[in-house]
């Protein structure tokens, strides 16, 4: 069988949900796709841009519950390239971290099918940006470290070496980790990280859903279920949070009051008297 | 003076330098700018998304020379917004990660200027995906940090744990370190990393004049050297390096050989031959 060019899989970063974090090269392939299969966390808005005659085809299931598993994942993209379809695979942030978007590579290489992979904004600098907390800053964090909070089965993290983090004098960010918060803050405490360490948990980052809790490494386990915060949300642990209270902008609240604060400080300054 | 919301700074992640890798805000954003403000490493294709009428300021110098200092910067943006413009603040990669972004916030935050942070594909990221190389890969690294390799006045990285880095077993991610690269493989070295951990320099990642050039942390220096690399460049040390062999596609000549090796293995198959 000869195999047109056509036939290639796509493996695109789709961000952090919202639709305008999506790169260009990104809504080219989704309108142009004749198959996209899709994880969960993928927003409605996101999913619009594909054309109305492609396949649409989700791969994953609630929190909580298990997605489809990898290996039918990449037997379905085979499939889909097979039959001579440009496919795209979507997957939530960026294909390389903590993506397990070279599983679905070295899938697509073994059965001969060119690919092309797309990098997305990864949920870390999301979170950063729309939160207000630079993950480094002269002075403060030189180093930022990425982490997976997702838990085996067994319910540990296995393969981190905690003596290490907790040493470490620099950002740390743990994606998909708020089930796995008390033992991250455990682990981290026991090996010598500081109790008071500044922490903030972020809910869906860059949504309109978004939302905030800052304590510390001390406190945050407490303070988040006192807020019932709900996955997909992202831990960032380090002295960079504190910048928080002077960079965020994005969530309603805060952003109300900070142009409520200009508005109010312009309206009662002198330039603005109408009888200066 | 009355501030109308219009004079408000957007510190915007232009990405690695394709123009294909910008989000859609960052599109929107310099379409409607009225100034904007940017690094060196901002390809054409980006500036040519901004406005004819809109004012285009340079603030930073080619590689060598010392960019415009971070003080002049943050007044330009003030001075700026305070002409009741509304201003873009493009930075390479995204703004949060090694971009003194943070800096340019409590600039604007001090001023009372309103500000958004809108986060762009880091380097790490960008080069990872057109190099073929996933920063964390089951199995292989489930965390990755990023570190930057630019050298204080001195020659140094200082602010570095070089022992708990050296000690890690999972992806470092040097960024502007090609300078500093002999400092890199000596210090991880010195502290105990395996000097056949495998290491990959990439020159310009995403951009059509990228090169990769890969070896071993007791060669790397030496190959890049005989490679003749330039900066940017980003640096990818760790056991992930290996899985570029089966990963690559971007750059011209894998490319192309692995086009011509599935049209060659489709042309010699039973099925493809027309006496089948």
């Amino acid at each position: 069988m000869h195999r047109p060019i056509k036939s290639k899989v796509y493996l695109v970063g789709a961000g952090p949900g919202n639709p305008e974090l999506l790169t260009l090269k990104a809504v080219r392939l989704l309108q142009a796709a004749e198959v996209v299969l899709y994880d969960r966390l993928i927003g409605e808005g996101i999913l619009e841009l594909v054309s109305p005659e492609a396949e649409l085809i989700f791969v994953g299931k609630a929190s909580g519950n298990h997605a489809l598993p990898q290996p039918e994942i990449n037997s379905l993209l085979i499939e889909k390239a097979n039959e001579n379809k440009m496919v795209v695979r979507l997957k939530g942030g960026d294909p390389f971290i903590f993506g397990r978007g070279g599983e679905e590579v070295l899938a697509c290489r073994e059965a001969g099918i060119p690919f092309e992979i797309v990098p997305g904004i990864t949920a870390a600098t999301a979170v950063g940006a729309y939160s207000g907390i630079p993950l480094t800053h002269r002075g403060v964090s030189p180093l930022v470290t990425f982490i997976t909070g997702h838990a085996s089965k067994s319910g540990t993290l296995p393969d981190i070496q905690w003596e290490l983090l907790a040493k470490s004098n620099h950002t740390l960010v743990f994606y998909m980790g708020l089930s796995t918060l008390p033992l991250i803050a455990k682990e981290l405490i026991f090996y010598g990280t500081s109790p008071d360490t500044p922490v903030a948990v972020v809910q869906e980052g860059s949504l309109t859903r978004q939302r905030t809790v800052t304590g510390i490494l001390d406190n945050i386990v407490e303070k988040v279920e006192q807020q019932q915060l709900k996955s997909p949300a992202l831990i960032i642990i380090g002295e960079v949070v504190k910048l928080r209270e002077y960079m965020q902008w994005f969530e309603e609240q805060s952003y109300s009051s900070f142009d409520d604060a200009i508005a109010l400080s312009t309206a009662f300054s002198p330039e603005s008297s109408k009888y200066s």
